[in-house]
């Protein structure tokens, strides 16, 4: 019969719950309410446990709610993976070797909105804060794909948050990839092409100081735009555009083969579709 | 002259030092170990003073010596914003207002690399993990872009480390947006064309079991590849780039007007330049 040892009311060789990650880890969900001893003792006990197992990884889902555990794991050695609002995901690598654990999300996604209407007019705002803010320079909208959005719904939400119009994407023109941006992280920001569906400007007060319809080449012509960076190519994609048929990737949609699910890959599909028949002639 | 209000010792109006940020908030930076009650009542003074003097979001970033804090903070009302290894950014909004608080990166970023050489081979590799482990199917390079890493340098890197070949960075082709992957956050998987500028493979031992330079046809050929979604498209990119210019996103350095940073601006090069010179003749 096994012998248990108790310390603190508590069996010293009770264990977490765990369950088994795909690269030889485990993965401890807490979800009750503990006293910081019996969480220790039983930390400590499950790890002895996972050594001699050979597991690699540990990680510890701690919700919010259970804040009190989080300095006991920290002494144990586990430091912080990653936290979203109500929950912090902590970590611990077992073996000798280095540790293999992958980063969390690096990038945060922006969309810039190319709207250009048959009189070969541009949507334009003039934020309320920011760095523009009281400089009088009209700009594309732009604005942050949220969690879990396509690019192409991003794009569509911003321009109708932001000036009231319904659009439809086309495709993306360029994008722009920055560092050391908010909280450290990077930044990818998508210049996206869209027809305008309807024309009534309803501009959000929150974010919007103004938003019209500018004649292209008024646009254009603002001193800012000509010169610097961003500025000045999106100008020439809108320029461009106006004119004739510089290609951007559209998106279309593809099914993973590992679960069926349905993503979208944007590329070049002219280029594709004329180059593939060609090639299978 | 001020009156002081001593409590378990600590003068009670003795507030956090704060820096105020671009948006009307504050940002803690803990640096000195600190007793929790002493931080409690620092706490609870500055949370009334910054809310007479209307500010809105407040951020307290606590590096992982000082977990001790982090409880008594939570219990004043704070929530997780996010995490790094060595600190948690915690975080609480004071108006009656909705909160804008931005939220932190939601994208991994990768990259697929078709490195073509002038024989039509292509190089590909077979995985010693993940999910095509073990199924013979052979795939082009891949890998994670790293914090802080251009697309262009990631695809270099990843290449030279699975396979130990030399590259140059041509274009991107295409890229694929999913959502719900590692930790629940969404993915950007760009897809690279490379020119390679060395021959002998030097394979990696840890992820790849088996590395070559495979005919064209011979990898279009594979059944796993004729069918499915990204591979499929995959497949066929590399097709009519082996036979003519399909045109993809080519990376070109830009200035920041804000802070003079370079960063680079990834769009059809070829197809800008020209449709410019025609619009400015």
């Amino acid at each position: 019969m096994e012998k248990l040892v108790f310390q603190n009311g508590v069996k010293k060789d009770q264990l977490l719950s765990a369950v088994n990650d795909d690269h030889g880890g485990v993965i401890v969900e807490l979800k009750e309410p503990m006293d910081t001893t019996v969480f220790q003792n039983m930390l400590k006990a499950s790890l002895s446990k996972w050594k001699l197992q050979g597991k690699k990884g540990v990680w510890i889902k701690v919700p919010i709610e259970l804040v009190n555990l989080v300095e006991t794991a920290v002494k144990e050695g586990f430091w912080y993976h990653h936290a979203e609002p109500h929950y912090l995901m902590l970590v611990y690598w077992i073996p000798e070797t280095e540790n293999t654990i992958p980063a969390n999300a690096s990038h945060r996604v922006g969309i810039g909105a190319i709207v250009l209407n048959e009189k070969r007019e541009l949507l334009v705002v003039q934020e309320n804060s920011g760095r523009l803010k009281g400089t009088a320079v009209w700009k594309i909208p732009t604005g942050i794909v949220e969690e879990g959005e396509d690019i192409f719904e991003g794009a569509i939400r911003e321009v109708k948050e932001e000036t009231g119009i319904d659009t439809q994407f086309l495709e993306v023109l360029a994008f722009r990839q920055t560092h050391k941006a908010l909280f450290g992280k990077s930044d990818l920001f998508f210049i996206c092409m869209m027809h305008p569906l309807s024309f009534d400007i309803q501009k959000q007060d929150l974010e919007i100081e103004a938003a019209q319809w500018m004649p292209l080449e008024e646009y254009a012509a603002q001193p800012f735009v000509q010169k610097h960076g961003i500025f000045k190519y999106t100008k020439d994609l809108c320029l461009v555009k106006a004119e004739r048929d510089y290609p951007g990737f559209t998106p279309v949609p593809i099914t993973s083969f590992f679960d069926g699910s349905t993503s979208f890959l944007y590329f070049n599909k002219d280029g594709l579709d004329q180059e593939s028949s060609a090639i299978h002639l």
